[in-house]
C-alpha cells in the first residue's frame, strides 16, 4: 500500500480536506504513477456537488492526470520507471464485450470503472487525480508525447479526447464545415482540432468576448449567438456542430444552422432536458448525437495527434489550496481555459 | 385546359366539396394522369384542418396517386399513354441544387413544390390527387411495375418511400436489429421492407392487439410497449428504431434500447416538441434523427423492390363521399391500414 496525500471532498458540497488516502497494493500489471499535475474539469463539480446524485463520498475528483510512473508492477511491458504518462477518465472495463475488443471501452457493455466516484471491479472505491500518487492498470494508461508538457497534457486526457473522438467519428476534415459552440475548456481545444484536421471552423460564442482567441486558436470564422442575426445568415450552413456547452439551448435554432444530413454532436449534458421539433430533423435528415470521451487507443492517438499539432490548452495552474476558489470561478465561466492542480502542493 | 372532378375543402376544418377545378394546358414535358386510387395520409388530414398552419384554401389533398396516362407533352419522353404511373409527395423542385442533383430533391435548397397545398414555381397553387386527373412534370412521375395494382401502389407512393427511405439510409438489412414503433399505414409497411431487406424485425405496439397482423408482415418479434418489462428487457437491443408514430413518445426510453451508435429515426412529426436527456444520446453515442420523403430515383426503386417482393399496404378502398367518416376512422387509428379513395367515385 502507497499512502498519497489529496484533497478530498468529505460529503456533498462540504469543502476539500487536505488528507491521505492509501492506493492498493502494487498488482502485477499495475502502474504507480507519480502525479505531477491534475486538471480541474466541470463534471469534478457536478460529482462534488452530487448534482448527479449517487456519489460516493468522502470523494477525491480528477481524471485528467499528467504524471511520472514511479514503479511498474511484475508484468508490465508497455512502461518503464520514469516515463511520461497520463490517465483520463476511466481505469477499468471489462475487457470482453464486443465494445471493449473494439477499443470503445467508453461504452463497455458491463460499464467502465471511472477514475473516481466509481466502484472497482474489486468492490473498492476509486479516488482521481487530485492526489500525489495513483495506482492504474497499464492497460488504462497512455503514453504522453516529450513534445507536450505535463501541465497542458492533463487536460487532454478529458477536455482533449471529449472534443477530437467526436471530430473523428463524424469526419471532420477538408471541405467540412464545423461549427464548433462554446469558446471554454472544451471549446477552445475542439477549435484547435478542427482547425489541425483541415475543416472549416466556425466558432458560435454567446458573446463577441472571446473572438480574437478563437481565432488565434484557429477558428475561420466567428459569430456572436446572442445577435439573431448569426442563425439567419448561417443557416443550412454546417456538416457538423459540435456543441461543447452544457447549459440547455434553442436546439431548433442550432439544428437550423445544418445542412441536410448534418449532426449537431452534444459532448456536454445539462441537467434539464433538451427540447426539439421534430420537423427540425425531417426537413433535412438531420440528427442530434452524443459522445462520451473516447477509448484508450484514441486516447493515446489524441495526445499524438496534438504532439504532432502544437495543440493544448491554455491552462491557469492553482495551488491546491485555491481549489475552493477555481471550483467558484470554473462555474462563473471565469477561467481561460483550464484549471490545472500543481500536484506538488497537495 | 382540362376539367376535373375534386374532392374539395373550401376552408380549414370545412366539410369536403364535391367540385371541378382546371388542370393546366399540357406543357412540353407535362403528362396528363387519368388518376385512379388516390391515398388518405395523415397529413392530409393536418394540412385540411389547417393544423400546420398557412395553409391555402380552397384545397385539394392526396399526394399517394395511381393512374394511367392519358395524354403526354410533345417533349416527354419517358411515358406513353397507357402507362400505368405514380405521383407522390412532390411535383417540382429546382433541378440545380447539389440536391436535386444527387436525385434527394426532397431536401431542395429552394424547397418542392408540394404536390397540393402549395405555390407552384409559375405562381399557382398545387391540388393534389383527390382527383379525376392531375398534370405533372414527367420527371416527377414514377413508373408502377405490372406487379403492382393501382389499388395497393397509391400509398405507396407517400408512406412506402417515408419507410423506405430511412432504413435504406440507415443500413438495415443481414445482421442489423431494427425495431419499428408503431402499427399503422407507415409501421405495416416499414415492417415489410425491413424483413425484405433482411434486418432482424421487432416491432413495438401500445398493446398486443396488432400482434398476429405484425408477424404476419414478417414481423420477427413483437412486444407491448404498455409493458415497462420490454424496456428493461430490450435494454441496448437495436441497431436502428424507425419511429412511425406521430405522437410524443418518451424519447430517453426508446433511446435506451439502442446500442451503441444507434440511431432513433422518426418520420412523423408530433405538433409539439419533443424531451430528450442528453445523458441518454452520450452514454452510447446514439442519435435521434428525422427523415422526409424520398427522391424520385429512391421512389421508382421502392417501387420496383415492392414489386419484387410482394410488398403491398392492406387498404380499405372507399367512395369519395366516404370521406368525412375515413378521416374520423384515421383520427382514431381505426384503419387497417390505410384508406384508399376509388377516383371513378369522385
Amino acid at each position: 500500500m502507497t499512502t498519497t496525500r489529496v484533497l478530498s471532498v468529505p460529503s456533498a458540497k462540504a469543502p476539500f480536506e487536505k488528507t491521505t488516502i492509501q492506493r492498493r497494493e502494487l498488482q502485477p500489471n499495475d502502474v504507480l504513477i507519480s502525479v505531477k499535475y491534475s486538471g480541474i474539469c466541470h463534471s469534478d463539480i457536478h460529482s462534488a456537488y452530487d448534482e448527479w446524485e449517487g456519489g460516493i463520498f468522502p470523494m477525491v475528483p480528477g481524471h485528467e492526470i499528467a504524471g511520472i510512473v514511479q514503479a511498474v508492477g511484475s508484468s508490465v511491458s508497455k512502461f518503464n520507471v520514469g516515463d511520461r504518462v497520463g490517465v483520463g477518465c476511466f481505469v477499468d472495463s471489462c475487457g470482453e464485450c464486443e465494445y471493449c475488443l473494439n477499443d470503445e471501452e467508453q461504452y463497455c457493455t458491463k460499464g467502465v470503472v471511472q477514475t473516481y466516484n466509481s466502484i472497482g471491479y474489486d468492490g473498492n472505491p476509486t479516488y482521481g487525480g487530485y492526489s500525489q500518487n495513483i495506482v492504474v492498470q497499464e492497460s488504462f494508461v497512455v503514453r504522453i508525447p516529450d513534445a507536450l508538457a505535463l501541465d497542458v497534457a492533463s487536460p487532454l486526457l478529458c477536455a482533449g479526447i471529449t472534443t477530437y473522438s467526436p471530430l473523428k467519428h463524424w469526419n471532420a476534415g477538408p471541405g467540412k464545415r464545423v461549427a464548433i459552440v462554446g469558446v471554454g475548456g472544451l471549446g477552445h481545444l475542439a477549435i484547435q482540432y478542427t482547425h489541425a484536421l483541415g475543416a472549416e471552423v466556425t466558432v458560435l460564442s454567446r458573446s463577441e468576448d472571446k473572438k480574437a482567441e478563437a481565432l488565434s486558436f484557429g477558428a475561420d470564422h466567428y459569430y456572436a449567438t446572442s445577435d439573431s442575426a448569426t442563425f439567419t445568415e448561417l443557416a443550412g450552413e454546417f456538416d457538423l456542430i459540435l456543441n461543447t456547452v452544457s447549459a440547455n439551448l434553442d436546439v431548433d435554432a442550432y439544428l437550423s444552422l445544418l445542412r441536410v444530413n448534418g449532426t449537431l454532436v452534444n459532448v456536454g449534458a445539462p441537467a434539464e432536458p433538451d427540447r426539439y421539433n421534430v420537423f427540425s430533423l425531417l426537413t433535412g435528415r438531420r440528427s442530434i448525437a452524443g459522445s462520451l470521451v473516447g477509448g484508450i487507443k484514441e486516447t493515446q492517438e489524441m495526445l499524438d495527434f496534438s504532439a504532432q499539432h502544437g495543440i493544448v490548452p491554455k491552462i491557469e495552474v492553482i495551488h491546491a489550496d485555491q481549489i475552493e476558489e477555481a471550483y467558484e470561478r470554473v462555474l462563473k465561466s471565469d477561467v481561460r481555459y483550464r484549471f490545472v492542480i500543481d500536484a506538488s502542493t497537495l
